[in-house]
Formats: C-alpha cells, sequence, structure tokens
C-alpha cells in the first residue's frame, strides 16, 4: 500500500476536530469510551458525535450524518459494528474526511467474511487517501492536545512525556504506557493495521515536535522497505526506535495469529531487519521500559563501546560484570595510566580494575567516587560509566541517607563528565526517591538484566550504513521442473559463482578425453534428474588417477545407476575437477517473508543442522555485510586456520557470499531456497568451489 | 574443617546475651552500629559492652574484659581492628563464649599477614567449637529477635517474616532484604566466612521454625560435600534454598577475588553442584526476588512439568509464551477434551489453545476465567497455571477497577483449584494495590522474565536423588610420568573401559600373526613415548587386509618412525582391531575446584572445540545420571539416527561413563583429565570403542 500523506496522519495524531460515528451514551459502546475520554482529557478540538436521530450526546450537538456537516472533520471514530464499517467510512471518505479509526473486530482476525470487509476498507482508505487506524483497535491518544480516540478507559495518571508508543497489541499499550517511569506524547492501538501500519505513524513521529523517542510492540511486519524508510527519517531527526516483537517463539507466533491472524515469519529475519533498520530490540516489557527511560533520558550516546562498572561492593560489581558479560557488554581492561590514578584515588586494600570496587571508602566521601568517575572517563577504551548502586525502596530516609553522597557525586560528574554515565540499582523494584532526587540528569535505571540489555541496546544500535534497495539485476528465470545438481551448478556458475570444473560425457572415451582436460585426478558422477541420491546409487567414483580408470568408472557408474533404477533419466556422467582439502561452509538462500530471500551461512558438512552454526543477514550483501556474517559464526575460527589447520580462503568466501545475493537478485522471483553444502574454502589465494549445490524452486500460489 | 555444633549455630543465630568487644560509643566505630542496632531492634536479651576502661556504653553497663564475666555470653561481636581480633576471639574461647562475630577485615582478602590471620582465627573456632561469623563481614540479624549483630545500619523498614538471607556480599544482603517483598527471619553477612559457612547456617536454618525457605549469595563453595548435606537436611524439611552466584564470568570472578580473595571454579561445575543438590540457581537479583516471593507464598508444589498460561490479549499471551520457551518452561497442548470444554465457556472468535487468549469476554463476566482455570487444570498434563494479567501500579484508580473481576476469579480458583495458580504482570514495576490486595493466597509475580524464569526455577527443582558419596573404590596411582596412548588404554581396560583389542609386536611375523588372530582388517601404530605426532611420522597404517600388507606395515612403520625422529624409544608397534563407522564422541574428566574431577560428554572429533556441545556432570556418575547427561547434549540427536544413519548403542556409552566415573574413583588423586576422543558409539548392540586416550597426570602442589 501507497505510504499516508503526513497531511493524513496529522488529521489522524493531530486532530482538530474528531466525528464519532455511532456515538452514544450507552455504557458499554466503544463510542461512550470515546466521547468520555474525549470529555475527560479536556481535547479543545470540535467534538462532533454522529447519531442518526439524537440530538445530543453527552451534551454535545450531534449531526444526523458525516454528509449533514458543513465541513469534513480531521478525523472520523468509526464506532458502530464491523457489517457497518464500510458504508460509513466510504461516506467518510467521499465527504473529505482524512482520517479515521475503525475500532470494531470483526475483520481479518476474524473469518473469511472479515478479510473480505478489511479489503474493502484498504480500498477506501487508498482511493480517498485516508489514514485509517485499525479495525480491531483501542485507537490512539494524543496526550498534548487531549485527543484521546481511544475506546478504552484511559488512566488520569498517564504523564504528558517525549515517548510515542506504538502497538499492535491494546494491552500491551496499555500496560506499557502505564509504566510511570517516561511520559507519552502518544499512544497507538493500531490493532489489524490494515491500511495504515508502523511505518506511517513513524513518518508522523519523525515530523513531530512533541515526541523524542518511540517504542513499537509489533506482532508481525508487512512492507519492510516501507519501515526501513520510516526508520530512516526518525534516524536523520535522531529519534530512537525502540521494538518488542511479540509471537518470536513458535507458540507466541500460534497465539497472535489467533489472534490477529498475521502470517509470522521467522524471528532471525526479524531480528536481522531490526539490526539493518537500526532499531533497538527489547527481549521483553522491562527491557523495552529501561531501554524506553534511557533513550529519554541520556543526553550524550556513547562514542565507544567499551563500559566500565563502578560500585562500592566486590560481590556487587562481580554480579554486574556477570550480566554484563551474558548481555554482550565490552568491559575493556584500564589502561596504565588510568590505573595509576585510580590507585591514588582509592585505599590500598583496593583494586583498581574494571568493573571498580570502590570499597566503602567512598560513603565518607563523595569526592572520591566523583574523582574515580572522571578517571575513567579519561580512559581511551571506555565511552559509558555504570555506577552501580542498590539503594532500595524499602529502605527507611536514614538508611537511605547513607547513599547520598554516591548520587550526589554521580550527579555532579554528569554534569562536566567526558563520557555518559547511567545509575543503576540491581533490583528492578526501584531506588529509594531519596536517591533518584539527587539524580535529575542521570539516567537512573532498574534491575541489572534490563538495565544493561538497554545499555547494550543503546551502544549496539550502530547506523552507519543506509539500507540499500536491491541491485537493479536483470530477472531471469529458471527452467521448469527440478534441477539438478549439475543444471543448479551451471546457473550459478554463470552468474560468476565458483563451481569446479566439468563437463558431461556419454562414452567412456570421452570420459578419459574429459578427465586428462581437466586434469588428474577427477570425480565422476552420474547426471540424472531421477537420482537424488548418487553415492546409493553407485553413481559416484572419486580420486581417478588415470584415463583407463575413467573409462572403467565410466561404464561402472552406468551399469550402476541403471541397476539401482531401471527407469531413470540416465544424461551421462559428468566428469569433475577433484577438489580436496579446505574448510567445509555452508552458504544458502532461505525465503522468511515478509523479507524475502536472506543469506545463510555456516560450517558445513554433514553436522549443520545440529550445530546450529549460522548467521544470517538480509540480501542484498554487500563485501562489509559478507565479512560481518561470516564473523557471527563459528566457522569464522575454522577459516581463521583452526587447530593450527593454514588460514582459509575467507576473502573468496565474502566474494562468493556477494555473488550469491547478485544471483538471487536475477533468480530471487523463482527461488525458495538454495544450499550449497559444502562450499569447500581452500587456503588462502586458492579459492572456494562449491562442491554440491540444490536450488529448490518457489512453491507458487 | 568441622562442621559447627547447632548448639553453637543456635547461640550465633539466636543468641540470649550478646557482648560487644570494644563497644564504644565513637559513631564511626562498627561496634557502636551494633549497640544501636541491638537497641533500635529491641533485642531483649542480655547485651554486654565491653571496654577496658568505659563504665557504661550507651547506657548499659560495660565490663572490661571477657574473661571478668561471671557468665559467658551466648554470642561476643568483636568491635575491634583486625590484629586485635585473633587476641579477643582466644580470650572468648577460653571464657565459654559459643559464638562470635568478627567485623574487621584485614584478614584473607587482604595480604598474606591477613591470610595467616585468618588461619588463626579458624584453629581458634575449631578448637574451642565456636561458630563464627566473618570475618570481614557484616554481621547478623535475627529479626524476630532483634538480635542486630549486625555493623551497618538496618532499615526500621524491614518487614519480619520467613525467608533467611545468607550473603558472601554484604552489599547483596542490603539490597534483597530491603526489595519490601517478602519479610525475613534472619540477615547474615558472612563475609570471608572462614569458620562458620553457607552450610553451617542452612544447618541451623533446617532446625529453625521462623524459617521456611532461604535464598545465599554466593561468591565461592570450599566444601561442596558438606553444604550438600546441609542442603538433605533442608530438603528433609520442605524448605527451598535459592541461589545467586557471584563472579560466574571471567570478569565477576576476578572481581570477588580482588574483593574476598575466594579462587571461583568454574560456573558450570557449580551450575551441575546446584542442580545435583537441589538448589534452584537464578540468574539475578530480580529472579531472587521473584524466586523468594513464589517459594514462600506457593502453598502447593507442582506435581508436573506442564504450564499453561492464561491472558486476555493475543498480544499479551503471545509475548509471555516467547519468554516462556526462552527459559525453558514447557507448555504442553491441551487435550481435546479441555479444548471441547473451553469451547463452551468462551465466545467462537477465541482459539482454545495453550497459551490461552480468553479475549476480552472475561472483563464482563469474571466467571468464565474462574471456569477456564478449573478447566486447564483437570488437562492433564497441566501442572501449573500462570496467569498473565498486566494491570500497572501507574493506573489510576478506575481503570485498576477493570481488573478486579480477573483477580477475583483467580482467588477464586486458587481457593478450589487443583493444580498451582500464579498471577503474573509483564512489568517488574508492580501491579496495582487494589489487585494485589485480591490476591492474598495467590502468588503474584512481577516482570515476565524472572516470574517465569522463578516458576522454571521451582518446577526444575526435581530432588529425586540424594547426593551419593564416592564409590569406595581402592586407590591406586597412575605410573610416573607421562602416558602413551597405549598406557592410558591399558588403564582404562584393566578397570572394564572398552578399548580396541591390540598387541603390542616388536618383529614383522609377530605383527603377522597378531593381525590374523585379532582379524582383518587391522590398524596398526607406532609405539613410542617419544612420537606424540604418529601419523606425521608415518606411524599409522589403516586397513590391513592381509599378513603379507601387515609384515609390510611393520617395516615401513618402524623405518618411518626411525626416520622421523632417530632418538625415539622406538617399543614397538601396536597392532588393533579396526574399528568402522559410529558415532564419534568425546568423553572425559576435567577438574574444577572445589568439586574435584567432573565428566564431560558431547560431539567428538575435531570439531569438539569449536561446536561446543557438551554436558558436564559432577562425579560419581551412575546409569540414570549418565544417561541424563547424554540426554543435554547435542551428541544425543547423533546417537538416535541423525540423518537416516543407524541407532548408535546408546547404552554402552553410558555404561562408558559410569565406569570412567569408577576409573576417577581408583585413580582420581592423580588425574588432572582425561581426554577420551573420539570414542566410537557403534551401532545399537555393538558397543562403544575408545579410539583414542590421555591421562593428563595432575599438577602437584
Amino acid at each position: 500500500m501507497p505510504a499516508n500523506t503526513l497531511d493524513a496522519m496529522r488529521a489522524l495524531m493531530a486532530p482538530h476536530s474528531v466525528a464519532v460515528v455511532g456515538a452514544t451514551e450507552r455504557a458499554d459502546a466503544s463510542s461512550s469510551f470515546v466521547m468520555k475520554n474525549l470529555m475527560r482529557f479536556g481535547y479543545r478540538g470540535k467534538i462532533i458525535p454522529v447519531h442518526p436521530k439524537a440530538e445530543t450526546v453527552f451534551g454535545y450537538k450531534a449531526a444526523p450524518s458525516l454528509s449533514a456537516l458543513d465541513a469534513a472533520p480531521d478525523v472520523a471514530v468509526i464506532g458502530i459494528a464491523a457489517d457497518k464499517v464500510i458504508a460509513a467510512l466510504e461516506e467518510a471518505g467521499s465527504t473529505g474526511v482524512k482520517a479515521a479509526v475503525v475500532l470494531a473486530s470483526g475483520f481479518a482476525e476474524l473469518d473469511e467474511a472479515g478479510r473480505e470487509r478489511q479489503r474493502q476498507l484498504v480500498e477506501i482508505a487508498e482511493r480517498h487517501g485516508m489514514a485509517v487506524c485499525g479495525p480491531n483497535c483501542l485507537g490512539l491518544f494524543n496526550l498534548g492536545t487531549g485527543a484521546a480516540l481511544y475506546s478504552s478507559s484511559l488512566s488520569t495518571n498517564l504523564e504528558k512525556g517525549r515517548f510515542a508508543i506504538l502497538s499492535h497489541s491494546g494491552a500491551s499499550a496499555i500496560a506499557l504506557g502505564n509504566t510511570g517511569r517516561f511520559g507519552l506524547s502518544h499512544i497507538v492501538s493500531s490493532g489489524n493495521s490494515a491500511a495504515t501500519d508502523i511505518s506511517d505513524y513513524l513518518e508522523f513521529l519523525a515530523t513531530d515536535e512533541a515526541t523524542s523517542a518511540a517504542g513499537v510492540v509489533i506482532e508481525a511486519i508487512r512492507e519492510p522497505e516501507k519501515l526501513a524508510r520510516a526508520m530512516e527519517k526518525m534516524h536523520a531527526v535522531g529519534k530512537p526506535v525502540i521494538a518488542l516483537r511479540a509471537g518470536r517463539s513458535a507458540r507466541g507466533a500460534q497465539a497472535t495469529a489467533a489472534h490477529t491472524g498475521s502470517l509470522a515469519g521467522s524471528h532471525e529475519a526479524y531480528r536481522a531487519f531490526f539490526k539493518r533498520a537500526g532499531i533497538i530490540e527489547v527481549p521483553d516489557m522491562d527491557g523495552f521500559m529501561e531501554t524506553a527511560t534511557l533513550c529519554l533520558s541520556l543526553k550524550q550516546r556513547p562514542t565507544k563501546p567499551g563500559v566500565a562498572i563502578v560500585g562500592v561492593s566486590g560481590g556487587g560489581v562481580a554480579h554486574v560484570s556477570d550480566i554484563a558479560d551474558e548481555v554482550g557488554l565490552s568491559l575493556p581492561d584500564l589502561q596504565p595510566e588510568t590505573v595509576a590514578k585510580i590507585k591514588t584515588l582509592l585505599p590500598p586494600f583496593a583494586t583498581p580494575q574494571n568493573p571498580l570496587d570502590t570499597t566503602g571508602v567512598v560513603f565518607a566521601n563523595g569526592d572520591i567516587y566523583r574523582d574515580v568517575l572522571h578517571s575513567l572517563a579519561d580512559d581511551p577504551s571506555i565511552g559509558m560509566i555504570v555506577a552501580a548502586q542498590d539503594a532500595p525502596a524499602g529502605l527507611d530516609d536514614f538508611c537511605a541517607s547513607e547513599y547520598l553522597g554516591i548520587a550526589e557525586a554521580v550527579s555532579a560528574y554528569a554534569h562536566t563528565g567526558k563520557v555518559p554515565v547511567v545509575f543503576m540499582g540491581n533490583l528492578s523494584s526501584g531506588h529509594h526517591p531519596a536517591i533518584e532526587a539527587k539524580l535529575p540528569d542521570v539516567p537512573v535505571l532498574r534491575g541489572t538484566k534490563s538495565a544493561l540489555t538497554a545499555i547494550a541496546g543503546l551502544i549496539g544500535q550502530n547506523r552507519i550504513v543506509s539500507w540499500p534497495g536491491m541491485a537493479t539485476a536483470a530477472k531471469k528465470s529458471l527452467p521448469a521442473g527440478a534441477l539438478t545438481e549439475r543444471q543448479a551448478k551451471a546457473l550459478l556458475a554463470a552468474e560468476g559463482l565458483p563451481v569446479p570444473a566439468e563437463k558431461l560425457v556419454t562414452s567412456a572415451d570421452a570420459a578419459a578425453e574429459a578427465a586428462k582436460t581437466l586434469g588428474f585426478p577427477v570425480v565422476m558422477k552420474i547426471e540424472s534428474p531421477d537420482i537424488l541420491h548418487k553415492t546409493e546409487a553407485g553413481g559416484v567414483k572419486l580420486g581417478i588417477a588415470s584415463e583407463a580408470e575413467a573409462r572403467a568408472a565410466f561404464e561402472t557408474i552406468m551399469a550402476s545407476a541403471r541397476a539401482y533404477a531401471p527407469k531413470a533419466d540416465l544424461r551421462g556422467v559428468s566428469v569433475q575437477e577433484m577438489v580436496t582439502g579446505g574448510v567445509e561452509a555452508l552458504v544458502g538462500l532461505v525465503r522468511h517473508e515478509p523479507f524475502g530471500l536472506g543469506l545463510v551461512i555456516g560450517i558445513g558438512g554433514v553436522l549443520v543442522e545440529l550445530v546450529k552454526d549460522s548467521a544470517f543477514g538480509l540480501l542484498p550483501i554487500d563485501p562489509a555485510r559478507a565479512e560481518t556474517l561470516i564473523g557471527e559464526t563459528k566457522l569464522a575460527s575454522l577459516l581463521d586456520g583452526y587447530r593450527g589447520a593454514p588460514k582459509a580462503d575467507r576473502r573468496a568466501l565474502a566474494e562468493l557470499l556477494v555473488s550469491l545475493s547478485g544471483f538471487a537478485a536475477c533468480y530471487g522471483d523463482d527461488i525458495e531456497a538454495v544450499d550449497l553444502n559444502p562450499v569447500a574454502v581452500l587456503p588462502e589465494g586458492k579459492g572456494v568451489r562449491i562442491l554440491d549445490a540444490l536450488i529448490i524452486p518457489r512453491r507458487k500460489g
């Protein structure tokens, strides 16, 4: 679908006038919730209840229909049952309403009739250029203007702020909106997101002055490229986006499918997409909460990945380091100068290292703590400091007061410190309020795992590359039917992929001639579309070292294959260059909708499924990405000369990945999967060879 | 060290009289903190300040020395500097004081003098049978009696309850004591735990009527068998024990070593120990908090591992399922009868499955929710129900009231429900108080990850087997010096481990004879303590199929080896049964102090280090444990007939593990490590063969 215009999105997200279609005072009607929310949150735009007969609704003058209005409202909230929605939406579109919120369920999440209804909804929205929130949603709430187009109770405790929540799940929107940890600019529960999805909302938020960061709770992405483009706009204005995906496990996906009818792809592909689009993925709601808090309160982004951890207890900093290790934070060793400086600040029994236990001496003298922070910030490998300090909410004021000096030291450091500092407690149940009060300008995080996950997410969100389009290759079609290994290799070779030299022969003499030309030793394999298991059929001979052997092998192979499968179409024998040695890699393409084909790379050979050593990357793959993907696998250690083996030709392997990405650009529409296993990665300078290749054509329909 | 007597532990943990040695009113003195804590918490036992000159301290009549007292107090708190502690402790012991708390630092955590001081402390404690908390600790607090022998401020908000915290880390004890989530019976900060460690405290807690569960924050275990015995006592009285270990990562271990001087072993071994001893390991403080809450509030232990998840939102239950999957909870499919029953309760658009989205219909009618819970409880595969419902603390009362019906339904179910139910919110920031108030008899957990980790921990703590002693095998000694592969195999074979049949020969004729006796084909290998890389030396020939080949091979091998290493001690050629096929496993022994040798099992061959597929088990290994360990590896899939291969002889492999455990019982004291790689696991009924064996003697000193 085309993106909504910004004009339509503004009408939806910051309307000056709202019509509530089906408005009634009946307590259980969704429209009455909307009316009450608008009143309760003091919406100052125009409110127009639309009802065929009522004079007024909750005291507001009602109109009999949208068409009866002098001027079209910005947004129409359609608060009527699913079967009446289409007509109402058509009326809204034709009278010039720019946006709508469709609350009712009974669309694609329900049955075939609902799916048809949803198709009509999308068609109307597109035809009129309307932004439509929903269907099957709670709606949206602009906290700045009080435009609470929301069909569920909204808490009056909701705090105005700079974070926007966009959620496929209404329940998650409510939970994350009411953490009390950060203020909100918008809450959007977009339900089935039929015509207007996360991308459209983000496009708006990129322009929204009230918003400085956003969090999305996502079940499925339908249009990754559109979302990637929206992310570019968010990045351009420096607004981070957090994503929590529900349904990443098989069980979870089943639950969301039952719920919204979305077909969820593999989470591996989602993860690759989030990474590539610079979206900070969080593992759970606590991670969402801490990451949102961090994004909103950290004034200075870390420019180096190294983190220093400081605390007042050996056991405490050890625990924080354990979790830092588990979430993949880098805790660099301190430079000798840093160690020397810290030695002058701390008592002799302290050990200046990272993580750093300052010992209890800082309780009596907070300046020491502050000076330690400055010393750490001067270390060239440190990009961020985590001041880990518990001062639990349950303490009495007297006990809490013992930690005030540390909080003051952190706050004092933060004003002039070279690298950003985060104050973190190990308990998610929170800090004593007196401590938090001392830290107005410092991100204060809770719960070791969630806090460090948030920090790792922010540091890892490294947006250097932009989202590239697929190479504009000439599209080609695969030949119809199943492909033999030889056909697959020929197609790959034609696109520049390295396969062993080979020749198909149909006589013993030709076999001998071919073997001589290729150079001994050679491999000979039966060529038949009907024989998948060549070895079982006696159709493979290795290490053929002379013309005589080649002749004999031809006859044996043909005879064995004929005996094995009397009706098989035997096309001859393929004589191939024999490749020995090298590291066995698996390289493949696999389809994960909505992302299309992605590339898989890992250790090859028979253990491949078991070892589960693979990295996944979305296409296209350029040389830098190829290198990164290889580096994410255990294969990389093998390539580096594992257990004294020679270094393998890693660069040639990277080139193969790029070529396979190019192959996908030509043939991708016809391909379900490609499996190159093994690919022999020969010693440096000797290149790579695809020893076996399987191309699985795309299932049509 | 011997365990403290229960009498001494009672004197320490529940003293009737306390002497504070070095008592003073000086504000910064640790003894003054102790005095003030005793007063503040209304300790009703006798308080005796000990000071050489003072008449009174804080109004309490002082004694000039412990020896000057008419009757020995139960416990002496030694509140003086490290260099004076030994004399004071000796005086306490000799005057009949049963227990002491040594607060000062300056012991093993500091330097060699401190280590000597700590040795003296232990000696005195043992000689007098004194229980000694510390040194380098905050001390302990009995909330029931107000015996606050604690050198740091204790919050007056601390709630009395049934949970005991034992911590090597003072800071962690404070943090976990003040979560406000559960009440406490005891807090112990045991510091260096020189004479009295976690085991001793647990022995006491097993008998303590005020305590029903305990949590330990542990840096290192010194005496695993003693701790295992204490755990037996806790299990016997049904008191669960939770453990959080600080220092499980390399960085973390470094931090605790700097702090307490403890030498931490591999966390893999700790994990195996916790599992075996039935200790519930938690990953972080949040996990500790939720697990403690669960242990204290769950009245009925689940008897089946299957968990059902229920919520009111598709996205919500999907998210919970994702995390359940990640923490290893089992979410079984529901039986057809359960599905049919739930279908009658929920509207047609609901999908009866596990996880279950009841849909919003339950808001209007809580009875439906309650009936759904009963239906799930009737399912034979469900052992526990998680009612996942967010009702965040930040909601206003009106919004929160919408969730009361669900809370009431859960509470109503809990009173008669067949299987236990837990109420869980996704946010660790907590539930609205009105919701918690409705659930007095239901465990209420916070934060998806921590809550489900707690549930998985409790379900996984499956104490079927008791801690077995090592088999009482006759101790044997390894021959001195390095062992050849053949020597290693001979030692293994003598203890019943399956090695290929072989014979050492020193002539070509003897080689032919041996090969004939063993049966063709055979393998021949050079035998020399000086040649480690036999293949490189031309010292290995495979697939020898006739007597003539055997004769030729003998000559070739001897000549090649002589050429390769002219000065080598060539002892002849080993003629061996040739083993082909089978699955390659790695089996080994590895030393992780303080647990001694443990057993490692995983996929064998050259990729072993890379694949990192291994399970680790503490010795001894019985057949059931052997089977469990194999099941924890990816090797298990290979053994089961991976990719159409025949099933391998898993039982024979299990027997090998048991035999290797027996081997360790004989030779363990002399062994640093054993590496059997590969072990060929032949098809079912054909047994296993150790193809290569390396025994590394223990480093002495």
